[in-house]
């Protein structure tokens, strides 16, 4: 019996006016959503607790059984598992730029051009980097992104910035935010770095070749957002599942690499009828597959209610696909968080979720809506509920008691 | 204004192929059920939390206001207290067998040949040893199953058990299962106890008797579930109620003494119109009763769908007998946990709960089942919230704040 969870990334919404009132889901016409409705259980779910915006990295820490007030500790680490590091428990992971200053020291890109070619090369060069006292791992992520993992004794996350978030200014000086001794340490070291990094990379052949070509050198890199990786019960470990996790969207991957999943398919590019396909496959293979997809979220950070109605009616198509799986395994369907056109956000409302498999007590909801979601059997759930709920239903909970 | 609180267990169902998808609750007649549903208020409970598996105990714990995950330290103590003997904060209680071996040593029969006399007899006896430095309490339970309790200074429930779980072996000696003190010591303390008890079992007049019967002698202990008791405030003082437990199973009877609840009619035998007749009665006596009633849940053990309907039939039918309680009083039903005629156990399905009485905000369900309740007016709630929810009902809960 497998389990496959589909985390519609940022599908629920509120209503919208210029919907008549309707949420895009409403609005949407969902053929095979409103099958599973029909032969499911529905409920909605607060993926952290009732009005707290989630963040997707939270989000899905929740929806996997990680509380995320505990393993939360910043953006940094999810991100640099999500480009391919390995974060280890302690160890300061920190988000990048690549970014263009002028022989004064002045910002003038904080993206080194929107460099998209050569990094790799750079990110090898500065992983050659030497620091005392600390070992380096650098990755180039997509474009001007690159993340740091730093580890050795003494080290905290709690250091500023240097990234200006503005041009036109000198990055700033990464201080220590409080008044140990590590945080002291810690911002030394990473000064020490951007300094050996813009020596590295003012010398290196691909930025040599940008100028040449008249584009802007990758000639220092800005940091943000240090984060101490928690220390997790993997995946495996906490529900004895062999997991995996497709998603294009680099930081849930790291949520799911960082508790544990297997990364399926990475860098694949493909439509969502090929993502989800891709995740019905992997059901040979795993017991457990998360499939998170990205489209209705990314309309709702546009403020485009007709392309998030477009895409998910795409999403319903591509589910398709999986109205057999149901009869023998179980599937979920939720969204992460709510995202609102008006917003053009998250925010804190309840998101619906539906489950269907052999023996749910399928209840009388027959559309996939959030106000139908509102009148289901679950009820209302939190985020971390939802793995105990379908372990449960795969029959392989441990009983508490006797 | 008393409180009557039936715990049906093992009730609650999934659908079931066979019933064509209905569950034995929905499949079976229920018109006393039924019309206390009409009169009263449903909603859905998790016992534990969604989709935790509860044990009995830990579910009874629950829902007399007790978080199991902070009071349940094992069967151990719940199951001494469930056979009558007092168990107090800080002591050890083990749950043993009485079993035979052969003069080699190696175990023969874990039950000592179902032994079904001479037990109390032979616990007197085991109650007259002594190890300096602790103090024994025994006391023989139904059939081969018997209890003990140990108090004494550095004790720790951290041991492992003689049971090997298989015959043809010698018993396992207790072994620490830590590198404590205290555990080591238990665990010598243990072993003496061991060897003392079958040398005092060698040579008792009830052995030689079964011996000259051709019986099995019960000639040693098998120890196991070690568990230390915790410190608990008594149902009395939480509440300011008297209460007084009906239950069948020993298990269940240990919780409620434990937890300060007299235990009413403890031994009788008696159909299960008999003990709604005793808990009514009970309550002249008593503020709140709870009554257990075992049936249903028997029936899942053995995944018949038929006999868990009949056993609900019974049970509505006893329940006729409280219709008038409801108008001046309060009475709650609900399972303890879901148990699944396909799974042969207990499973971490929400279980619905009716609560009929004055002044409840009455819902228009009108049905007893899963599905009905996840429709009431109570939602979906945890089991530590229904001793509140009725103590406010009958008017005795403190106000927190002005």
């Amino acid at each position: 019996m497998k389990c496959l969870l589909v985390i519609c990334d940022g599908m629920a919404d509120r209503p919208v006016k210029a919907l008549s009132g309707r949420t895009p889901l409403e609005a949407a016409k969902t053929k095979n959503l409103d099958a599973l409705a029909k032969s499911g259980i529905m409920g909605i779910v607060d993926t952290i607790a009732p009005g707290i915006r989630p963040g997707s990295d939270t989000a899905h820490l929740a929806i996997l059984g990680y509380d995320p007030v505990v393993y939360y500790t910043g953006r940094g680490p999810f991100e640099a598992a999500g480009v391919g590091l390995d974060v280890r428990p302690g160890e300061i992971a920190i988000r990048c730029n690549f970014a263009t200053v002028d022989e004064a020291g002045v910002l003038v890109d904080r993206r080194a051009g929107r460099i998209s070619e050569g990094t790799v090369e750079l990110a090898e060069a500065i992983n050659g980097t030497v620091i005392p006292g600390i070992g380096i791992r650098f990755k180039a992520s997509i474009g001007h992104r690159c993340a740091l993992v730093i580890g050795g004794e003494g080290l905290s996350p709690n250091v500023s910035e240097s990234d200006p978030h503005s041009e036109g200014v000198k990055p700033h000086r990464v201080e220590p935010l409080d008044r140990s001794l590590e945080a002291k340490h810690t911002a030394d070291m990473l000064n020490r770095f951007i300094r050996e990094c813009g020596k590295v990379l003012a010398s290196h052949p691909v930025n040599a070749k940008r100028v040449s070509e008249g584009m802007k050198p990758a000639n220092t890199l800005l940091l943000r957002g240090a984060g101490v990786a928690p220390s997790i019960a993997s995946f495996g470990e906490k529900y004895g599942l062999k997991a995996g996790c497709i998603a294009t969207m680099a930081l849930v991957r790291g949520v799911g690499r960082f508790c544990g999943l297997s990364v399926v398919g990475a860098d694949v590019e493909t439509d969502i009828s090929g993502l989800v396909k891709m995740a019905l496959d992997a059901t040979s293979e795993y017991d457990f597959v998360l499939l998170n997809i990205k489209a209705a979220d990314d309309a709702t950070h546009d403020g485009d209610a007709e392309k998030k109605i477009v895409a998910i009616e795409e999403i319903d198509r591509a589910l398709g696909g999986l109205m057999d799986f149901t009869g023998e395994n179980y599937l979920a369907v939720l969204s992460d968080h709510t995202s609102s056109i008006s917003r053009r956000d998250h925010t804190g409302d309840p998101v619906p979720i539906l489950i269907a498999g052999p023996e749910v007590r399928c209840d009388d909801t027959s559309v996939f809506t959030e106000r139908a979601a509102a009148k289901g059997g679950l009820c209302r759930i939190r985020g971390q509920d939802i793995m105990n709920i379908l372990i449960d239903l795969m029959n392989r909970s441990e009983k508490f008691g006797a």
